[in-house]
């Protein structure tokens, strides 16, 4: 069980309907996904090829921030509006499958990137699928 | 001249087509929104009815990370990508009318939800000023 | 594995000495307790005797605040700066140790704290472990 | 006066005895540093000559995340905590001397890291000045 697991269990009010599951799942998938993209973009930034890398380490850097963003929202539970997490998780959404297209592109020359990519995809659904699920 | 619109002057590249001044009013915008509401929900963290204003501190913490992302987002113009741009701005102007929403309710009783909320409101406008420039 | 092991692994360079294990600790570590604390403040501002506990609130989002930029300070290696990242950790370690000493007087009360001090006093320990390592 | 300035005015309790003009610089400062970081590092990006900008980007990176940091904590008096303020301080007069000290390198060539520079220095020497005022 993951800490935000436990501290999700552990607050102390209702969640309000929200899947519990998908949220968790969310959360997870946007902290994982900041990091990754973090690394990236830095990664990009040691290739000798940087300068065909400038696009790949903007998306990173941006994707990062959305997420970043959008798990800090999505821990907060306290008078919950579904207006602002629909927009940041639409948000957060439409970064990661501009991050994840943009990674793609280099999979098959730069490790990291391929990683990025998957993890991006990851992040993109879950976000969807929270999105879905919130009515 | 601030800094922010110094260092879009001198920026290396052509801005590819988006409204500098625009542009410029919605980075300092979200900057400053960032910092009242960051400001704003320790204030009201410090209120005698803090019981009373558990939603505003929320809403003033979402709306921070939200603008903290959105002026970082602004703020980089290499390989721009007006997708993003845009959906950062959707969530920015929904996360600021919330927040501005929320403030303006206390504003009669507390001076800073008076001052966050116009701020909001002045960020949620130049978001959506910005927004209705991209086409 | 997790994905900030892979990360680190498909670096393109050599990481310049720092104890690779000990930096990913330290990432994690960091990421975590990140999650936890920004979890952790929002379930306080749940309970009903929240007037009590504002300095938790705030040290909690200190905390987040303060962890969140050395994860992403950590996860960056072009041409590494020990100085920086030595100032950034004394930075988190204190403030992990502030956060967990706070949240510990509650974790009798809230089971939300006592773990949250638990990922607190990790973090700290993390960032000590990699400061030694650093020389 | 800034919002930064309303928003110190307003605040429902007394700061402690921290010196309020130099607490209001700083924010100022931080805030300011953050973005200018942000900015010349994706203008270093832009530049031809982006291999030899490496050091330069993630200085600023790293700049902007310490000063969005330092703001966040500074913008809060909530139970302040002397240590956890002393230590982030340290940390950011730090990161701003680095990252003031490789933009400077670039200062002649590239006007956005003279300005990016300039902010540097101003940010650190407002980090030490309110450091010093702590007692």
């Amino acid at each position: 069980m993951t800490i935000a697991a436990q501290m999700l269990d552990t607050y102390p009010l209702d969640l309000g309907g929200i899947d519990k599951q998908k949220l968790l799942t969310c959360i997870d998938a946007c902290v994982e996904c900041a990091q990754a993209c973090t690394a990236c973009s830095d990664a990009d930034l040691s290739e000798e090829m940087v300068a065909d890398l400038r696009k790949c380490i903007r998306s990173c850097l941006d994707c990062a921030d959305v997420c970043g963003a959008t798990w800090r929202v999505l821990s907060r539970h306290t008078a919950y509006d579904a207006n602002v997490t629909r927009a940041v998780l639409e948000a957060c959404a439409t970064t990661c499958k501009a991050c994840g297209d943009e990674c793609e592109r280099h999979a098959h020359m730069h490790e990291h990137c391929r990683i990025c990519a998957e993890v991006c995809r990851r992040c993109e659904q879950a976000c969807r699928d929270l999105l879905g699920s919130l009515g």
